[in-house]
C-alpha cells in the first residue's frame, strides 16, 4: 500500500467519529510514519492485519466524506473566500472554515 | 419527553451516520409524529425502551453536531451570505452549503 497523504486531511476532519484504537492506527502509520510491519510488531499481529485495518480506516474516512461533504465544502468556500472583492467576508468565510 | 423539533434540523445534516434502525425510529417519533406507545406497538418492546432508543439517537445527534459543527457553520455561512453586498458571492455561499 502506497502512503496517499490525501487522508491525512481527511483524518483532520473526521477523527473523533473513529474509535481511539482506529485512531492510534492512523496516527502510527500516516502521522509517525511508522511501517506496516513495525505497527505490527508493537501493536501485536502481522502486517497483513494492520495493512487490512489502515483500509477499514481509510474507507470510514472516505465513507464520512461521501455523507458529509466537510472537505468538499470547504475547499470550495476556500475558493470562494478568494475570489470575492468584499474582505470582510472574506475573512468572515476563512473564520468560519478553519478548525 | 417533550417533542423537541430542533433535532430534525440535526437528523437531515447527520442521518446517514445513524444506523437503519435508528433512522426508522426518529423517522417515525418527529416526521411521522408518531407516539413513544404507538411506537412500541409497531416495533415491539414498551414505551421506556422506546423513550430510551430515542434519547440514544438524540444523544448520537448531538455529539455529531459537537464534533463536526455542521450546522453551526452552516448557520454561520447562511449569515455572512445575508449580510454581503456581493451578490455572486452570496450566491456561490449558498449553493455549497444547500443540501
Amino acid at each position: 500500500m502506497e502512503k496517499d497523504f490525501e487522508y491525512v486531511e481527511l483524518f483532520e476532519i473526521y477523527k473523533d467519529l473513529l474509535t481511539d484504537k482506529q485512531r492510534e492506527l492512523f496516527s502510527s502509520y500516516y502521522l509517525f510514519d511508522l511501517s506496516l510491519s513495525e505497527i505490527a510488531d508493537v501493536e501485536g499481529g502481522s502486517r497483513q492485519s494492520v495493512y487490512d485495518a489502515v483500509k477499514k480506516v481509510k474507507i470510514k474516512l472516505s465513507e464520512y466524506e461521501k455523507i458529509l461533504g466537510v472537505q468538499e465544502k470547504t475547499k470550495r468556500l476556500e475558493e470562494v473566500a478568494s475570489l470575492t472583492k468584499d474582505e470582510n467576508t472574506a475573512r468572515a468565510i476563512r473564520e468560519i472554515i478553519e478548525r
